[in-house]
């Protein structure tokens, strides 16, 4: 039988993109915000700034990996034909920066996995974790919600939230 | 109804890589090579340094242009969901590359309409124009082998071959 086919996102599922927020914000006001003043927003309202953050170099290379993602990915790339895609190309310049970011964390995926698209409507698979509604819910395949603050709090009835990759795993292994 | 869901490919279908790799032959080598001398070989066996042109700054972001591609472009992207998809993922340095060649060349399509990836597999619609085998030969949808010397006098009955995007815009408007 074939492997199933898992779609993995970067950005809130693998890059732990709100340290980045949490840490240039505080930089640039003084104060360090709390998840519940950003928990339920979307980032641009959540950071006043957001857009130059994103688009300030380095913020997708320097963004930490997520909690236990690491080991997670090792163990759904054995079971899964599983694929690694993010929506770059709204950010040009994090095109080179996620790429070395991949293969510093996750040297043991190929550039064949890789994907770095606009929109995923143009992606088919079998699973999709994702951060965004936007991505999940055109996907006909099961959709696993990952938590991040800008989709806390909102309806979800159509995903698998999971809170973890612990709780990925639970689900998928 | 619907559109249709195009998938475009970049090198050898947009960008006239073969411009590139017979130009820096000949500066290295300082003869021309002819059509007849390259046609059914592929690129590394056509030109022997094919691997350090490719991962040359510069290699994609200079390539021409290929012939009626950017009226072609323009209107099939009126008729269909277009994408452009291409495995670029192999030479990293070529990402903003790529993209700043969209750019300048197809003004008129959107970020969300491009896809950099390793493998093509991961990529859905309905048809395919490519000049690889290894990317239509998986394809489930209609596919349009596009004429490149690497795939000249192979055996393509499973794919309708062009040797022009005059024939493209025949069989798809």
């Amino acid at each position: 039988m074939s492997k199933k086919r898992l779609i993995v996102d970067m950005d809130g599922v693998l890059a732990d993109v709100y340290q980045q927020f949490f840490k240039m914000d505080e930089e640039e006001f003084g104060v360090r915000k709390s998840l519940g003043e950003v928990n339920g927003k979307i980032e641009r309202e959540a950071f006043k700034n957001e857009r130059a953050y994103v688009f300030r170099k380095g913020f997708f290379r320097e963004a930490p990996v997520m909690e236990d993602s690491i080991e997670s990915v090792k163990l759904l790339n054995d079971k899964y034909d599983l694929f690694i895609v993010s929506a770059a190309m709204e950010f040009p310049h994090s095109l080179p920066e996620k790429l070395e970011w991949l293969k510093e964390y996750f040297p043991f995926l190929t550039w064949q996995q890789f994907v770095f698209c606009g929109s995923k409507t143009v992606i088919q698979g079998d699973i999709m974790i994702d951060d965004h509604y936007k991505n999940l819910d055109h996907f006909p395949g099961r959709t696993i919600l990952f938590t991040q603050p800008h989709n806390y709090g909102h309806d979800d009835k159509q995903h698998e939230r999971v809170f973890s990759w612990k709780e990925v795993l639970e689900k998928l292994i």
